[in-house]
């Protein structure tokens, strides 16, 4: 089954690539983890399209990377390219914030309209759309052992998630066409996203209601 | 494909809600992870029907929780009202414990049914009603990245939902109608995971065997 | 939909026996965990055919090992078998990582064949294969909340994987039989996996690029 919007194999290629360099510098961090090259790729690989593997684990269905032979290569090859470069990287760094807000937006978008082409009701399909967004990221974190950065006091990371698949859904549901919503949900993520960081806006901390 | 003991919406919703009230406010013991209310609704979600969600994915469908409109929004607000109330919850705790014994009651009793209504052989039948049951808490754990609490000594969590699933499975083998296994498998988690708390019940912790 | 190569029962049963009871020893040195039976058998359990639900998982289809009641029982029992004998296995452990070896083969050559029988293009039926063999390893890791051992510098047991399961599919594409290329799928990821422990070969650290 495919989505409503069907995005080209090199944008998604793209994507996956963005996620995995993106993934590889993370995990560049944690030098005490003495990871190898293949624990390097095996973080790329997730963080690249753990998403779409965990969208289509939802949604009972054999995950699209696997039926193409060629995001393997491009998320271990994002991710050891990640790993070479990391101090050139790193000083561009403005730019693969961006780039990762859009990667989002687009696999939020992908996301979402599978989810509703299967069928999904309103609310489940904006929870799908959000999962393919960040559900790398959260996959990344796991196999890294550490917390989840996203659940943590950050920059709306998946708020933005969210809101683009949030938007898709009621503009598809008004009657817009798939294409619209995606594009809309596209812009408004990688917005969100990029505002957040740049203004630093955060969700609240949790906390129990005061007495009096 | 369904259960052969179907459970009326509000009582699964209850259920939920049950169990992400419960997910919150073990999340509140970790203020050094700096959850925002995200992440305190992701644990909430997780903990409510990640049991459920494993139990589908385990059995190749579509999750439950995902075709329905209601799910995330009552596991989403029960999380935050766990956030806010902890104060007043963690006072009416035994409560609290007792409605979550009857909560991994009601899943296993649910997820074994399942299983059994798709043909699973009784072993596994039980082994996907347990995960069904503490599956949310296993989640949960994963997420927070704190030790899985189940496996270690603790009071008989998940051994009261294997229990129950077991005794479900008998009952149906030995020809009793699927609704007695239900109710059966019900009563005897509770009543083992209730008895565990009051009694400090726990299984032995790992060793080798000594010599002579 | 049934791997083209099919394995007896018993080797299957050899095989998730073998990986349960090392799952067990892996545990025993994490006493500061407090893990009781019960997780000494989830650990088990995990690690002998957590490999294989990943498989299915990714296939999409109901777990080999959930469709009959024989795999859940010979896990728990050799995981408590391992938990009780710990002294005496560690005193053979050069035999235990010799069965090991051939249980990763074993794995990969049933996932990647079950992958190509299923129509995976070549990359993604290695990558399943190997997710096969090592999925265990990387679930225990993370129910015992411990960096995933096999991204870290160690001795090449998913290299082997790969390189086995990488085989299989080279044979098959060149037109020889798939028992062929089982047989030597199982025969190179065990001599890799025994020759890197012997000869402590590994992988480089993850590393940046050095300037000039």
């Amino acid at each position: 089954m495919s989505a409503i919007v069907s995005i080209p194999l090199w944008a998604n290629l793209l994507a996956v690539g963005i996620g995995s360099l993106q993934g590889a510098l993370f995990a560049a961090q944690f030098r005490d983890r003495r990871l190898d090259l293949l624990g390097v790729a095996i973080i790329g690989v997730a963080t690249g399209f753990g998403g779409g593997i965990l969208r289509d684990i939802l949604l009972s269905e054999i995950p699209q990377a696997l039926l193409s032979n060629w995001y393997l290569p491009v998320a271990t090859a994002s991710a050891l390219i990640g790993m070479l470069l990391q101090r050139i990287l790193t000083r561009i760094h403005a730019l693969i914030t961006a780039l990762d807000a859009l990667t989002i937006g687009l696999f939020g978008a992908i996301g979402t309209t599978t989810a509703l082409a299967l069928g999904l009701p309103a609310i489940p399909a904006v929870f799908v759309g959000a999962v393919s967004a960040v559900g790398g990221s959260i996959l990344r974190d796991l196999l890294l052992n550490v917390p989840i950065a996203l659940m943590q006091v950050g920059s709306l990371y998946a708020v933005a998630a969210l809101v683009g698949a949030a938007s898709l859904v009621a503009l598809v549901a008004a009657g817009a066409a798939p294409w619209v919503g995606a594009v809309v949900c596209v812009v408004l993520t990688f917005t969100v996203r990029v505002l957040a960081v740049l203004f630093h806006w955060t969700l609240p901390e949790q906390r129990p209601l005061r007495r009096g």
